[in-house]
């Protein structure tokens, strides 16, 4: 029987791409919408390309009966899962695509999302949402922390580089570039179109909030503290994200590294050494896509990881995590062809 | 078992996304694909976005061997599609995406295409493929001619409308607009990035060669010659398409006749009496979007049709066809959630 | 001596392509730039592209003292410009970018946009804008009330055609396409990049507030009641505009009359019959650009005029009209190269 | 009397980049075009844009008669220049857009263009064309050899530094994004719309060939040899180019010294400490604007520069050295308004 789907934060990018991802799964089905700014309006209101699926209108969190759903997809912003979680049914698995379950430290969220953790009791049961490497964990615990977009696609070269010693720890430059759905929804004047469009600019240079859990998870790869330098930028297309990463290390042995790696992972694809992938290769499926070419400089090598952020990026990962963790095969309902041109 | 499956012309926009298509598919298999100036490429040199699928490398036409073949996919140029077809084994089902057997007339054919019909003979059996309409011809025909993505576009709400004489035959005016992905994939300057992009223009104006088949379709469903004003224009995105129609008549008649006509279609959706549909509400997916707008103007009204070009413009049209044609649930493998945003 | 020039408005985007032009200008300087709501704040915080001209910091209109001031421009929202013109100073000039004093009918304005006109003791004083027509008007003018981007597009052809009686007044079918900057600087949804881009949309579909105008006017040149149909559209574009207008007449005597009436303009170029122009082909200056196709439908044809939105649609007329009512050559200042690409 | 130019190369964009420039210049005017493939046709037929504005048609440039022309702007591919300006009269001017006469040893030239060097015998004479810190050479030069548009955008923060010792050689990263129409208007599949849109990648990694212009004068700045990681990417956007610097040292020091170095440049706008600039604040101008922000990791920043690839990255900076070497004032004629939105 298909599991039952709540998706809260139904009104957001990410929340729509999750009702694509559930209407295409042959295991699951819709069973709660929430967005509680929205709540009462239909779907096809808030989502007109999503008016003809027959979905059910839009509840607020507090309405929906969790007794009979299998899973919670929250997709809502960072600070308010810590309460929404403790509340729900013990047997109600949750994908939460938030920061509120990452970081294994209180003090590090206080620092970086300026908010009291007050879920800390749950925290250890808390699975952290990178299937390649964290399979096991999400395969058991009852909530999974979905890895953030620019971590991701950071982490996915960078972990196996550095639990392999195959890199130096300092100094990794990762100059990184998102699509801008990665902002959201919300009304700002920098996301018109009009300014947004024809341009290019960093944000939140020295200082994004994505730092502390790139920070933990580099470090927990290497064994030693890892900071690197890390800049986010904002490129004129809707979906699509890359890390560019500098790093010192021998390129042979990392492309090897690499391709051990994920050589059986069915999202993620690693170039043959040299190669150089597009964003736009991997728009609309939950691929990672990996190149890695050699630096002129001897003993340095530059690292190209792009993937849609809408997907593997956000609910397609969810997915990912949402099938693991309900022991679904891992790529179940996934679409993995991507949507080119 | 599944039908084993052959596109031809693999290497263009329209033949990726039948790779996409059928790729989805339960009950499709790709046997083969062809390109005959790529041919001995492997997909993934031609298309990344497909490299991670193991698909089977490019060949020439003439080295496929149709035997097993149960359905061909023809994506290719105007002009070799008579001689080709005809060379194809009996059992063979085909959806041809060209113009090539479109036109009912072998001087229209000449005259908007500047070529000889070589194929009349087989030209009876062809079911023109709008399969809102022509779906029992489509079931028993072996060749299938896939209607082009504006006339599609402008056909959906025509035909119905001038079958039941709702609206005027004259005048029409069909202003249209598509994505540049509809240019194909052929190197000219226009199509350049930094030419086409931040801009917009009429093409084609007074003599598009998609007239043909307009006229064609609407002058049969008229049971009168009807000839349109009909204007082409480029819209800077990859893929999308609207027909702005004007027409005189009644509008809430005319809202009717759609509802009707299209209650129990899956691939067209009729938005309620004075709804504004968007191209990229439905990108990625086979549907045909409709609103109906009363004007101003006593008697007159404006129709509004949106459909991603490259699906129910193109080869998503195609794949429906080659379900029915096959004997398969008219849907199946079709995404029908569009990829958004 | 250079004249003091004001600039209300200062904020938006037909504010900042005002400044822009004033500061090319060689007989013009910027004595004040106004916006209510950014008051207090550089110019540089609210348009950082233009920090490194020191300009003056933005202030609230009734901060200005007039005293000194050749010309105001207003480019404030609709409604706010009857009071606002009534206060300033009997010498100073003004030209308003809003609908404020567009229409000559006190019951047409209230019908349009919903507000009583309250200055109709100043409505005869004031010039229409558009400055191929109204040119001695707007010298002898003390307030110019510049047109609106889709009707100067759709006036600079079709008033010539209509006074000659070239054209019969009906049916004008009237397809207009605006890039989204034409939408101005507010917050909402539809305009953020990720719902704007990759796709189009009609909007305003049968009732768009700009109507009021284009009647008056085409009604004007043609001695009789005119009422087009007209369609406006959003374009994932920022900047360029776009009427393709469908007309009953000979296209040859239409052709003639544009290139005899246009011969010694410099902000029209009416290309050869059957030329199609392009919006990016024209942006950045403040050049309309006419195109004329025969339609395939004898006695039909189609004509196609482009501009940049916010130069000859908006700011650039505005510094046009800005000339003639100061006595300056008609053009001076105004950056006729496009920016292209 | 106005300066009589030729524009070699006048059916590129940075040819119809200098034609817009050119004919804004109140000292400058075209006396001939050239564009081997394209002579005899007329500038609209090559460039819609620009056919308004009474230009000479297009020749070879065999058949300019330079004797009255003061200056000509090369803006031809790399390897025709070497014997084209040799064969120019001794008085006339050049002021090179190619990489021809930028690097001053053969043996660099010969390795990262694939070309003898046929004109050392003139390279002493020639001046490297960034204002900034060159401009007694090209006032005095016959050549000057303009910088390549990454090169600028790099050098102009890095030089001062360097020579300052603010920060160490090594490493540095520099991770450069540019518009498309940096490619030209050559046809090549990946800069087709649909292809460039909606997507992001890397290019040239690791031996792009504006590696050795950077070399030659990173290393002539600081004393030492400098190699510094470099990384072009392709931003879907047509102008706008933009350095992301990773560097080691003390971020006030350096800021100091950047706001010291270009204090009083017309052309260089050093932000406060922290400020990012966008590539879209720049667009249409001869600006290059530099922010400089603290990295969390001490002792290391990043330094973000952004101008326009066509402009002060081509051919504005082109018009600024034109204005040098002909004892003009240096901003003359340069629109500096960037055009926004």
């Amino acid at each position: 029987m298909a599991k039952n789907i709540a998706i809260l934060g139904a009104s957001g990018y990410t929340g729509a791409e999750l009702i694509r991802l559930v209407s295409f799964h042959p295991e699951m089905s819709i069973a709660a919408l929430a967005a509680d700014r929205k709540a009462g309006q239909a779907i096809g209101d808030v989502f007109p390309h999503l008016r003809h699926l027959g979905l059910p209108d839009l509840v607020k969190i507090e309405d929906i009966d969790f007794t009979d759903i299998d899973l919670v997809f929250c997709a809502l912003p960072h600070g308010v899962g810590h309460k929404l979680v403790r509340d729900l049914p013990e047997k109600t698995k949750v994908v939460d695509l938030s920061a509120d379950f990452r970081l294994t430290e209180a003090e590090t969220y206080k620092k970086w999302y300026g908010l009291d953790h007050t879920a800390m009791d749950i925290q250890p049961d808390v699975a952290f949402g990178l299937p390649e490497f964290y399979r096991a964990d999400i395969a058991k615990a009852r909530i999974t922390a979905n890895t953030g977009c620019y971590v991701a696609t950071s982490l996915l070269p960078l972990i196996p580089l550095l639990r392999e010693k195959v890199i130096a720890p300092d100094p990794i430059v990762i100059d990184a570039k998102s699509g801008v759905s990665g902002a959201g929804r919300g009304l700002n004047e920098p996301m018109l179109f009009s300014e947004a469009n024809e341009g290019f600019k960093a944000y939140g240079v020295g200082h994004h909030r994505h730092m502390g859990e790139l920070d933990q998870e580099l470090s927990k790869a290497a064994g030693v503290d890892v900071i690197a330098s890390f800049t986010p930028h904002l490129v004129p297309m809707i979906r699509g994200m890359q890390a560019t990463i500098y790093a010192r290390g021998d390129a042979e042995t990392a492309q090897q590294v690499l391709e051990a790696t994920f050589a059986d992972e069915a999202c993620v694809d690693v170039l043959p050494l040299g190669g150089i992938p597009q964003t736009q290769h991997v728009k609309g499926s939950n691929i990672c896509r990996i190149g890695l070419v050699p630096d002129r400089i001897e003993g340095r090598f530059i690292i190209l990881s792009v993937l849609d952020n809408l997907m593997k990026g956000a609910s397609g990962q969810a997915m990912q995590c949402a099938n693991i963790t309900l022991g679904l095969p891992e790529t179940m309902g996934l679409p993995q062809v991507p949507v080119f041109p």
